[in-house]
């Protein structure tokens, strides 16, 4: 039996504004801060340790993972970052008051945009200033990578080559492993290890800096799962 | 011409205590991490930008990388840690007060061990709880590779490989790089890159939290080098 960790980042200053966020690289509230670090003087008191973590390339996400970390006085272990962790790409919606949308779309399509996996919120042009093929850190990606808007069955899929091709090595390789990232990413990635319907998983709501723990078995097939208090 | 930047981590509480630190896992103090995010904050003024990082598996060297990032927006880049660049292991004078133990041995003696490369502090034991056998981190590490003591030379022996394997081909593959590390894992990456002589290299001292430029043609020789103001 091995143990995974998954950790939510801790509230962002967009949380509490209540807009939504996506690939916006929004800093953690003081609040959020607080929460990473007693989500690592929890995994502390409870005798967690990792080999290794994986983040976004988000500070909200990677900021978590560093107090987290400190609190574990594990620093030093090794940290991956991928955009293929981050949050699901929003698109013209990123930045918006989710109350002002819902006044200007009304509430059951903004429902239907947040949790309807196959729905794309409004895309962004490759002028807008949110097309993330102007940012230094998503050079690496190709042209077919870069959104405009994603769904949430998109989010999974960008996100999957990750699990498969980094995440799960190390868990067979033996090592703790401990993730760092998004509600729509970490969706991803309970969908698939649990196998859930698209029904099931848009029901799932993960709350920021919490460790949720899987112990799964040598094929990675999940025995239990809780939260960590 | 590429850039290469070093920077010394921030000041440690020991450093404050004027006490010898080696690989003793000690934070930052108030004041140094104030200087790694000033060390950030002037970088960023200059425009510099970074590809890929590297540190040691010591907090106070990570929490200098993790506090330039941020100033420079950079919290997303690959850093990668090793204990090849922990500082010099100081042996049985871990922990103990500088000014103490000139009163003990003479100031003649604490000067060779601190400068002459080839002088070794008093060893530990490995019954001796600051032994790195003992330590999680250092799982990884020979029998061989788990110091007692180090001389400076051997501290540069054992920091080399991780410059030619690492270091070497991101800055061949064009990559921009900051390193953060410590004084004697520093002042053997500059012993090699400006190919100085053994009492050269001892004469050098290098302030915390500022950054050391160097420009370094094809062959990664050096053809100029400064401290960024």
């Amino acid at each position: 039996m091995q143990k995974l960790v998954l950790i939510r980042h801790g509230e962002s200053i967009w949380n509490q504004e209540n807009r939504f966020t996506g690939w916006t690289d929004v800093d953690l509230s003081p609040e959020g801060l607080e929460q990473a670090k007693r989500a690592g003087q929890l995994l502390a008191k409870h005798g967690y340790t990792f080999d290794v973590g994986f983040t976004s390339v988000l500070k909200r996400s990677i900021k978590t993972m560093h107090f987290v970390l400190e609190e574990l006085d594990h620093l030093w272990i090794p940290v991956h970052k991928s955009w293929r962790l981050n949050e699901r790409f929003y698109g013209a919606l990123q930045g918006l008051n989710k109350e002002e949308t819902i006044a200007q779309y009304g509430e059951e399509q903004v429902h239907k945009w947040r949790r309807d996996p196959h729905e794309h919120p409004p895309a962004i042009t490759e002028q807008d200033e949110r097309f993330p093929g102007h940012y230094l850190r998503y050079n690496d990606l190709t042209y077919r990578e870069l959104p405009l808007t994603e769904n949430l069955s998109e989010t999974m899929t960008r996100a999957l080559p990750f699990w498969h091709e980094s995440i799960v090595p190390a868990i067979r390789d033996g090592k703790k492993v401990v993730i760092c990232a998004h509600g729509n990413s970490l969706r991803a990635l309970i969908q698939y290890i649990e196998n859930l319907t698209d029904e099931q998983v848009t029901k799932l709501d993960i709350p920021t800096a919490t460790p949720w723990v899987y112990e799964l078995d040598d094929r990675l097939n999940s025995i239990r799962h809780y939260y960590l208090e």
